[in-house]
Parts: structure tokens; sequence; C-alpha cells
């Protein structure tokens, strides 16, 4: 067994590890793919990942050397390939897809065909079966401790009929049959569908999402709780996001942005108790490729009433964002399922916009939240 | 005996508090003086004061209506006068100046000529006790249970020589002689002099400053931590401030920005463990007149060293930022002296870019710091 | 008869001239009406009147203070009332609205109710001869040479059936009727509709149009061109506007909003030769009242593909910015009707965003064809 | 014979045409010599290269391909190794450095170390002759018609003194002895000194200069003139540049930084008419590479002295904006060459922030007299 220099504690337990990614030839499971292996290799420092900082050493998370990579897709270009997209586009660094092609061809050779697919004319019942059966077959193939799965794919529309299992219900409810923690990084709906809560409660597994909060939200969630410390209530809070890639596209849909949307106002409709004035368009621009701008125009008022505006532009790359934050919340999960920590992680809300079992919604109080958590692994071993 | 922070109770016991700016025909001063007389006469919400939200009810403040004003300054131009300039300039509201003449005309006649003026000849501690004579006169004759000095005049170029005390530390010399609380909200040297050290420790007095944090420094003392928390290293951070009125003019001289710039600085280095790469400008465009505009660019990466950028744009109007906080810090003063807090506060860095006493940089732990503080003053009763 | 300095020529006849304003209680209307009065009374410099720069002296153009205003409403606010507001959301300086009442109280005398009002019976053909009634009436009774329509009522929804005539457009064939040129300084039909194109053509009239270019478009009438003249090939132009205000609320109403931007992407696509990837935001954000921030993203491609972006914020007050271009346009098309020039002008599409009449895109190709007007004016003499 | 614009024009008289570099491994001319190999081969598009757009065929400049690069410069790194470096920073676009690698180090077998260096002994007389032997040998053994130089060397200190010939004047003045047409796309004083004015009227060549537009001053050079158009007069323009790279240490020098700044305020002062206030910043962020970020700040004045601003951010590469414009500068300095055309050339104002010859300083009339000049290089044939 070999740790690498990057995972902190030489005396972790050297537990096999999976990593389930539905959408996993998307451009943030092939960042993460990618960027693991760079990470392992000791190609690159591990910016962005908060598992990798001093105050998690010693939490028992499992080593990055050890994932196992593998997920599901409906789309077929290769991994690899996809990687060599990336780099084209800027999101993976110059060279890097060629440093790391055979863990990319591992995790390729991992990724099954999702569903449903166009025509598809399986039930709910034959596809969540056929889902786990791929997820149980991979830890036994892999001899894995345990799988985690973390849903990644393109942001479905809000279901119009709660009644019916959107797909990544599907994948979440196979998660389930499987045994294996769940994490929704997208704000489609995944395990919070009403059909599953009896699954969910009875299964005993952690799980943790809903919607990364990757960067207008993650500003917002440190600038709102400023407005609320400071008494200067904020009029209007006003946001465009640009973005192009698969993302931009998906929320172009008026249901997709709604969904997102929903999380993006919690933050605001939480910290500062109400919903102020201001609307928030999210608009596919292909030209700017995974690199999304965003701007926000807040108008508060000060003494007496005075006019004063905050203006904030956040310029980067939606993948390169959310794959650390990803492999942290993989990790994590996977720690918490080895000490026996079971149903939905509030701890987590650092990571979310609408955290399962919900908890602060300002990000220092999300930190401080997690780093207790970051203790209550340590004090596990 | 009980009463509440909001300063419509008529219960309240009415210690009689008095508040002596130096700078007292600034734009600060003004500003506060009117604003305190529109929130006593229910003109306006008290929007920017946090001393007026929940969590300060019954922590024994003195109401607004208590406060008593008087003050030195160097110019002429009278307090009701100054009043209609701000409210042409767009900082108070249309009509205010009339509303609150009154009040203006009241706190005009207990402001006393300051100094040192040009030719003067009187030596340090002549100059030190006339204006100690003038707070003991200014609590006698207003019958005050206790006066806090709060300096808000331009800032002081940084001193050349550490020996000679500058006027704002002559100021604050003075206000130790006279047993007055103090709290410096600009960056001028005030009590930080090596030769006062002795007579501040001797005093038993509390005290509170460094230079007020009313804009970029308050956006940065909560987008610092965030990079800190999220683990993406700030690469360089640069930033370049507008500003016309008197502070623009101060601040142009290059030995008064350096003052004011390190304690923008401490800020990122305290938070981010170094100083990044950037440089912060102070640009005097008079046109502005009192609102200013303060630009940052953050560069910082991201995964896999990704370039990733925040820029953001804060225009306010500074005496507008400030007044309330002056009024907010006047209030915690006076009621800290009353319970017998003595020495530097640094549970009131919540304020200021640079904390007598030090303690943490973030906005959030600082805004812990200060509830805990109003408990304090709460349980003091 | 008396001229002021402002009116650049000491030998201009005085023709009495009228200018009818459709929306006459709205904030551009309001604006016009005082800001006239202050010009004419020396009270201000003429910032924003093209038509007070040195090119136009000797043009023939009619003093502002020989202006008459009236108009047609179906609001009730007077107009002095509604300059009041004005002045207390900054839109109009400190002490306007009492320095010119009368004149306000004289306009406001002329104002008459318009149409069609709620439950009104009135078919069109009765409602155009009301207005034209009006108009003939107020020529009349102030001895007025011509009388200049302008519409500066707020956006109507692009018309879902162009043979049904929509308010603007009865008000416009009331101009004609009664002989007088005519501006549509909004996006709304007035003159375009298909009904009235024969009258328009027999009537001999100048006219001039459509939708204003104050802020975001004028910007962007400079931009466009300096991509084209590099050959920096734009790939993305997005924007947003946040407006409060009437404009605010009637463009929030998708159909009004289509109507707009309609205008707005014209000067794209005729600049670059097809309109880029990009949407445009219009959104109602009351707390900003009559103050407008507009955002635009560009993303270009330089040399060997590389990309780069342009931003830009743009705050003005859309009042202030329409007014005096409104005054210029009476002026302009007044001096025309007298010299008998007739038809659309093109000359003014320096204006518009969408010229009656066409003409180039780029602002500076304007600016010369409004110049070159301007001298065809001026030996009109 | 005739030839296009175009390059691909295979019956083109193949004139070989000379471009010396001064400062031949700098970022701009190695993105220039890869870039017009990538062109030449049909890999990229010709994007921001004015020649290359429709007005400029028939205009018989030399064909990219007919292009010969070689030149000066103290620093050792070769070429291809600098395309490189410049391919990981993203200012080339992945795999260039490979795809050209032929072309790059034809190049660098051209490139001649120039001086002085440190400890050089050598007069003035003796590099200026060691330089104009460089040339002269370049075009006899490379068989060129002409050679034109071009200065994109790091921007020099302004000189002290100027009776002192500073290091881009000795390369000037070799340019003028070997009989080269001569452009300086620097702020450096090159063909400007004193001492050489002389010389420069007795030479007859066409010289073309000083100090390359390429982003923040291309902006201001179609705003500016669209503020006097609407008769808005600007209170303030302040700018703020962030840049890495050799040139942001370079301007980190006050005295380069007065350099290049003077040409900036040049182009305001000439079309506002005066200096507005504000200030320009050019600030060394090693971290930000070759990308710069420049923002602006315009305050002006609407209707009725209203205060409304414009923000800029321009985000772009330099070395790629500049490269495009060396091209097409060398082209026309040939063919002017070609044609008898001699003495400054203030038709190409368009391109530079101080022009020698003057002219006009909006762009849209610079582009026009670019676009006559370009019909004068085609009557000419």
């Amino acid at each position: 067994m070999t740790t690498t220099a990057h995972s902190e504690d030489p005396t972790a337990h050297t537990a096999r590890t999976g990593v389930w990614f539905v959408g996993a030839r998307g451009s943030v499971a092939t960042t993460a793919v990618a960027g693991c292996a760079a990470l392992a290799a000791g190609l690159h420092a591990p910016d962005g990942m908060v598992t990798e900082t001093q105050p998690f050493a010693g939490s028992g998370l499992a080593p990055l050397s050890s994932l196992v990579f593998g997920g599901h897709d409906t789309v077929s270009c290769p991994l690899p390939k996809r990687a060599e997209e990336l780099e084209t586009g800027g999101v993976l660094p110059h060279g890097l897809s060629s440093a790391v092609r055979s863990e990319l061809a591992a995790a390729e050779r991992e990724i099954r065909t999702g569903g449903p697919l166009p025509g598809d004319t399986r039930g709910d019942e034959e596809l969540i079966g056929a889902f786990a059966a791929d997820l149980l077959d991979f830890a036994r193939r892999q001899r894995l401790d345990r799988v985690v799965v973390v849903n990644v794919a393109s942001t479905e529309p809000a279901p119009a009929d709660p009644e019916v299992l959107p797909p990544s219900s599907l994948y979440a409810a196979a998660a389930l049959r499987a045994g294996c923690p769940y994490v929704n990084f997208t704000p489609s709906t995944g395990l919070r569908a009403p059909a599953l809560q009896d699954a969910v409660a009875a299964s005993g597994l952690p799980h943790a999402g809903r919607d990364g909060k990757t960067g207008q939200t993650l500003l917002r969630s440190v600038l709102a709780p400023m407005f609320v410390q400071r008494a200067l209530p904020v009029r209007a809070w006003s946001g465009t996001n640009l973005l192009g890639g698969g993302d931009g596209a998906a929320l172009a849909d008026p249901a997709a942005a709604a969904a997102k949307n929903a999380g993006k106002n919690r933050v605001l409709a939480d910290t500062l108790g109400a919903l102020p004035q201001g609307d928030v368009h999210i608009d596919d621009v292909p030209a700017l490729g995974d690199w999304k701008t965003a701007w926000d125009h807040i108008a508060f008022a000060g003494f007496l009433g005075s006019r004063m505006t905050l203006q904030t532009t956040w310029q980067g790359c939606d993948s390169a964002l959310a794959a650390p934050l990803v492999l942290d919340l993989a990790r994590l999960l996977a720690r918490a399922h080895e000490v026996g920590v079971s149903g939905p992680l509030p701890e987590l809300g650092f990571y979310f916009k609408d955290p399962d079992g919900g908890g602060p919604a300002a990000l220092g109080e999300q930190y401080e939240a997690l780093l207790a958590f970051a203790g209550r692994l340590r004090e596990a071993r």
C-alpha cells in the first residue's frame, strides 16, 4: 500500500473507495477523475480541495490515490477524449490529458450506459434494478469497501408531477438499493422525491445535497450575512449568469433554471429574512464554453436611507470549481459511512445551496459546522 | 429599571452621555449629529446602526435622544451650513438639514477651536491642557455622566518621527487627562503614540480603534475568509478607491494614504497568511464629492491552478457609512465605561481595520465577539 | 421679445413653438419642462443638449425660452407635484421644482386628458378627432406658429394585431390631422402602423423616431463599430438592464420588452453583420427608482482566436438622459417644418435605436449626418 | 504585377519583405511570428488583422507568406522556447508552437544581439553602425526587397536628458542609416529624439508610431467622442491597469509609466478639450501573466448636472492584441515605401496613442483616414 504526499495521514487504513458518477462523461466528472490522478501523482497542488487542508488531517479520509472511479452516462464520448476537449477549452491544464491518460482509460472502462434512453421501454423498477446491479458489480470486481454515488449530471427540469420519478431519482433509488452513500451535486430531485422518503429513512445511509455552491451563490452566502450584520437593508439583489457548455444549454430550459434559482434564492431569503427585489437570469452563451461569468448587483440602504450599491463579477470555470468539492464530498461521505453516520448531513451545508437537513445559510457558520464534523470523524477512528 | 437599546423607550434612565468629536464640523460628525436627531425624532429607520438591532436590546446603551454633541475643529463653517452642503451633495436626505436645525445649532454651540492652528506657539502640554479643559467644561455645563471622545478628523500623514506627538495624539492625551473613553475612527496615531502608552495603561479607560471599516476593507473581511475556507489560493488582490470630499484630498497625500493602506493590508495579510500581490490606490477625484467608488480585482487559483477572478465595485457615501458606526461606538464605549470595562476593546474589532487589542480579522468572527460583548454589557446591569 | 444667453442666435425669429407631450405628466416630460425653464432662466448649463453646442449656432432653432408646453396624459398627478417627487428621487436637482413652479403650473394648465381611458366607449375616429382638436385649440389659444407632438408615454406592448391601432398610433394620427410634426421617442408603434402609411405620406410633415437611444444602446452604437474596425469578431453580446420607475414596470411586460429589444438588437445586427449570441434582459427593480444600471458583457475573439471580454456598466437617470434629447428633437422638427423639410428624417438617427428612414447604425456616422442636417437648416434661412 | 491583400493569392508577386523586430524574443514579436505562420498555413482565421479585411483587398500589401522575420534582442531565450511558454500561459493556442516550429526556428536564426549590453563600452556611433550592418546583412542574405524595422521592445523610462540617445533611438537611427521604414509600437523615444530630426527629414523614409493603441486607450478613443457628441461633460476619467509579463514589470517603473500615460492622456485631452480629473495606474501583477485587466471609471454630468457614471472592464491578452496590428503596420509601411510615400504617416493614427504626424483622436475618423490611405496604396499600383 502506498499513500501520496498529499494525503495527510500515513497511518490511514487503505480502504478502497469507489466513486460512482451519474453523468460520468460530463465536464465535472472528467475534471474530477483527471484532477484526482494529477494530485495523486503530485503534478499539482490541491487548490480548491477543502479536505486537503490542515483541519482535515487525521480525519481518516480516503487517500486520493485509493479512489476508484466509475459511473453511468447516456453519452458515448470516451473520457480520454473528453479530457482532451477540456484541455483545448482551457478547463484542464496543458498536457494533463496525456499525463493521466491511463487513469482516464481505467475510469472509462467502468462507465456503464445509464437511462432511460430515448425509446427506452423499461419501467422504473427495471431501471433501478439495472443501475443497482451496475453498482454492486463495480464494488465486487474492484473489491471496494464502499461506493459513493455522486450525481453530477445535467440539471433536470423541475418535475411537473411529483409522483413520477425523474431520472435523477431512479439513480438515487439504485444507490439506496445497493447500500451506497449518496451525494446530489445538482439541483435535480435525486433523493428528494416524495416516493423515496420511506426508503431513504429505512436505508440508514448518509446522504448530502443539493446543488453545489460554486460561484454566485457562494459569494451570496458571505455577502448577505455582511449586510445583515452591518444592519444595511438590502433593497434589491439582481443577478445574471452567462455560461456555455452543457450546463448553459440545460439551464436555458426555464424549468431547469427554475430548479437552480430556487436554491440561489434560498440563501438570500434565509439570510435576509425575506427575498429582496430582483431577478436571476441564467443565459446560455455557447461562446463562453465552460467559463462562467456571474454579475450581481445589490442595492442597499445606508444611514438615513442613502442609496448604495455593490456589484460583483465572478469569472470562473464551473467544472474546475465543482470538481474538487465533488472529491471532498465523496471522501467525506465514504468516511461517514465507515464510522456509521447516517441520514442527511446538514454539516455539509458548506457545499450546497439547499442542504439536505437544512442548517445555517451563512458560509462562516457552515464552515464551523464542517470543521466540527471533521473533528467528529477524527474522533471516530 | 429596564431599558432597551431602542432609543424611543420612554422609561429609559436618562443618563446624559456626551459625544465629543475631534473634527466636529467634518462630514462624518455632521452626518452623525443630524442623523442622530433624525432617528430620535422618528424621521428615519435606523439603517446602518448595529446597536439598534435586536441583539443589543437590553444592553443598557444610552438612548439616541440622550446623546449630547460637542467637539473640536479648526475650520469655522457652522454645522447647520455644513448640513445644508451635505444635503445638496446628496449625503443627507432632502429636507433633513432644516428638520433638525435646532439640534445642529445646539451642537454648534458646543464646538471649540482645536489646534495646533497655523502659527500656533503653544507647546504640546499647553494644547493638551486646553483641550482637556474644553472636555471638562462641556461635561460640567451639560451635566453629563460621561463624555466619549471620537476622532473623526481628516487622516494625518503617518508620523515621520514617533517621538513627536501628532495632533490626533494631543487630543487623545486630552481625553485621557479628562477621564474620557476614546474612539479613533481614523488611521491617525491617536492613543497609539509610544509616548502615551504609560498614560493609557494608567488611565483605566476603555478605548477602541483604529480606522473604521466602512467599505472596501469591510468587503475584504468577508471575502478573504471565503477564499481561505474554500482553499482557493489568492494570487493577487488589487484595489482602486476613487473619492472626493475632504477625505479624498487628505488621502492624496502619499503619507496619509500609507497610513490608510496599512490597515487595509492588515486584513488580507492576517486572513490569507501573507499579503498577496497587488497594489491599493486612493485617488482624489473631487467630482465625486462624498461618494466613493472602490474597485477590487482578485485573481485566485482554482482546481489544477486554473485562473479565476472576482471583481467588486462598491459605491457608497463614506459619511453615511461611517456616521452610524460612530454612534454605535460612542454608545458602546459609554456603556463600557459605565460598567467598568477598561483598556483596549478587541471585541469591537468588527468596526475597525486595525483593532486596538487585535483579535480575528474575519467579519463573522468579529460579529460573534461583538454579540458576546453586548451580552456582557447586558449582564453587567 | 427676449432670447436667452443660452440660445445662440440673437437674430433668431421669435416664432412661438409648441411642444405637445403624449405622456405629459411622466418623468421625461416633467424633466423636460422643468429643465427647459431652468436653462432659460440661466440656472444650469445645458449639459446633455446637443442643439446648444456650437455646431448648431445659427441653425435657426427656437430659443428655449420660446417653447410652450402642453400635452395629453391619462394620469392626474399635476406637474408641480410630479416635479417635487422627481426632486426627492434625485432626478431633479435640489430646489428646482420650487424655482420653476410657475412654468410647471403653466404647462399643467395645458394638459388634457388622453385616452382611451378604462371603459372608454369612443371609437378610434372619435379619439383621433378629440386629440386633434386639443392640438388645434392649444395652437390657437397660445398663438403658436407650430406644435411638435412628442411621444414620451410608457412603452406599449408590441401589437398583436397590426390592423388595430394602438393608443400611440391614435395620437400620431391626431398629429397628422392637426398638421403637427411628430417625434416618437418610445418603442411604441406611433406612425409606423400600416394603416397610417398613406396619411403619413400625404401629410408632407416631417417626422422622426423610433425609440430614443439614451444608454446601453448608445454605448453599443460606438462599441460595435470599434470591434468591426479592428477586425475583432464579437462572439456574444449579453446585457442586463435594471430599472425601476414607470419604465421598469412597463418593460416588465414581456411584450413591451420585446418591442424595446428589437431596437437594441438592430444596432448590433446592422453593425456586426449578424446578431451575435447573447440575451438582453430588462428587469423591473422598483428600489432603483428612475436610476438605471445597464451591464453589458461582450465576448470577442482576438488574434488566433484568443478569448477576450469587455464589460460595461452604465449608471444613469433615464429621464435626465432623455429630456435634453427630447428638447433637441422638438427644436429640430419645428425648424425642419418651418423650412419645408418633410417625411422621415434619417438624419436624426443619432437620437434613435430604430430610425425612421433608416441610415447608418454607428454613432460617429450618425453625428456627421446630424451636423450636415444642422448645416442644411442654417442655409435654409 | 498584381497582388491582393489576401495572402493566399497564388499569382501574387513575391516581393520578399523583411520584418525586423527590436525586441525579437519578446511576447509581441513571438506572437507575431508564430501567428503569421499559422495564418499563412490556414490554421486560423485572421482575427484582429485589419489589413486582411475587405477594404484592403487590392492595396498591394505583401502576402503574409512572403514576410521574412528577424530582429535584435538582448535576451537569449530562443523563439521556439518562448512560443512554448506563451502556449502554456494561454497566449498562443494549444498546439501552435509545435505546428509552426520550423518558422520559429527560421526567425530565431535571424536574431542578432542588440545593445547596449550591461558593461558595453561601445559608443552610440559604434552601436548604430553595428545595428545597421545587421539590417543590411539580413536584407542581403535573404534577398529582401525591403526591411521594415518595428520596435516592440519593453518600454524605456522617459529620458531624463533629451540630448542623450536612449536605446530605442539608437535602433531607430540604424533603421534610417540602412534605409528601412520604421514603426515604433511602444511609448519609447525612437525617432522622436531631437538629435535625429534632421536625419529623419533627410531620409525620405516613411515612418509611423508611437505607442500602439490596443486596449484601454482604444476604448477611450471611441468613448470620449461619444460624450462630446452627446454634450455630456466628463467630470473625471480614472483608470487602473493590471498586468504581469514583461510589460507589467517595465511599467512598474514610474518613469516608464509616465511615458505610457502621456499617450493615454493625449486621447482624452485632444477629444474632450481638456484633461479631466482622474489618475491612471499601471500595476505590475505577475500572477496575471500576459493577460491584462483595465478598469475605467468615467464620471459625467447629465441634464441639469445629474451625476452619472460609466465603468468599463477590458480583459485581454496584450500580445494577442498587439501582434496583428504589428503585422498590419509592417505590411502598410512596406507598401508605402514601395510606392514612394515618405515621412510621418498620420493616416496610421488608427493604430497609435500618439501618432507621428498627429491627426484626429477619434477612432472613427482615424479609421476613415486609414481606408483612404488603403485607397491611395491601391491606386499607386
